[in-house]
């Protein structure tokens, strides 16, 4: 069955991708798998019969017969079990790969999202300029921190059977997303290391849409 | 083979179980697998035999043979996988109960981090009195979206026949961990709504240890 997903109807990033429903269609796209696509207006997410979708008013859902389901994380790991290529086949090889995929939602992104709401939510309060470089700093130590131990994985004996599987399977739909923010810190130099080359395999791939 | 988590030596709250273990201990604790635990320093923590298991320098961490994992909804779900109870059999209620597990950590959890955040690493900043209620006001916000979400769920048809299931296994693990917040943010005053039920609930159950 052809599983529907949901999209802003107007991206207030313009259709630049950096709203959620690329990391599904990123990952549907990767397994080859077909799918439709339901724009939402923003007065249509909160309204009882999208509520009922998501809880929080927000975009991408995935339907799929009476399946329902919200949350990016949700949805890929959903797409990423029922089909071959982004998860690893070995258990343990597996079970590292969702680690970096739960690192990337809560460890990572929250913040990326805290810049995120002292630009857009706080932008015009009086504590605004003083306060962003506190957080840009602490969104640039996580990173470098993700850098620091991508890196590890990338040249430990632990994983070093599966390092592509690893990185570039489940996880690696997760880390274009970073890419923006990391710019935007270093006042647009890419930050150094691993997320940096994670960045620019990722965007080297353009979706088809 | 016995696993091995990690868990502060001093913990930050004074062993109220806030601090992140709690999440894998009430896993492994549910389920009734035996496991060790091996306290770290602050110090310790930010060293490179730590950072090789958790390249954040936070806890827990959770060794189990080969396999060394970091991130609590990655070890929760790791546990849950291999043991029966935590999540639901049939593979829509089990995909439901996953995308509340990312829900909490990817959606609720992240304001309220922010909470802490203002709290801890901002509460001496000039701009704290007058932030601290805008910040707030995101969590409660939130939490009645949490809470709003899982009435519906409780009574709606889609998932109705496996509320216990979707409800309280895996997802379940994280809702005690909110109540703090919302005490804090309601002024005492407990949340209304199934979030509120869940965190008697979960608040009931104690630890052995």
């Amino acid at each position: 069955m052809t599983p529907t997903i949901t999209a802003f109807e107007r991206s207030p990033d313009g259709g630049k991708g950096l709203a959620r429903d690329t990391r599904v269609r990123w990952a549907l796209e990767e397994v080859g798998q077909p799918y439709k696509v339901r724009l939402v207006s923003f007065r249509a997410m909160k309204e009882p019969a999208h509520l009922a979708l998501h809880p929080f008013g927000q975009i991408p859902t995935y339907e799929e017969g009476d399946l329902a389901l919200f949350e990016t994380g949700a949805i890929v790991f959903h797409i990423a079990e029922r089909h071959a290529g982004l998860l690893p086949d070995g258990a343990n090889a597996r079970s590292r790969a969702i680690t970096w995929m739960f690192a990337a939602l809560n460890t990572v992104e929250p913040p990326i999202l805290e810049l995120v709401t002292a630009k857009i939510l706080e932008g015009d309060k009086p504590w605004s300029k003083e306060r962003l470089p506190l957080v840009k700093d602490r969104v640039r130590d996580r990173l470098m921190e993700v850098s620091s131990g991508l890196n590890a994985v990338e040249s430990s004996s632990h994983c070093a059977k599966r390092p592509v599987n690893i990185l570039y399977s489940g996880s690696r739909l997760w880390w274009s997303h970073i890419r923006a923010p990391v710019a935007d810190v270093a006042g647009g130099k890419p930050a150094e290391g691993c997320v940096d080359r994670w960045g620019a395999r990722c965007g080297a791939r353009r979706l088809g849409r």
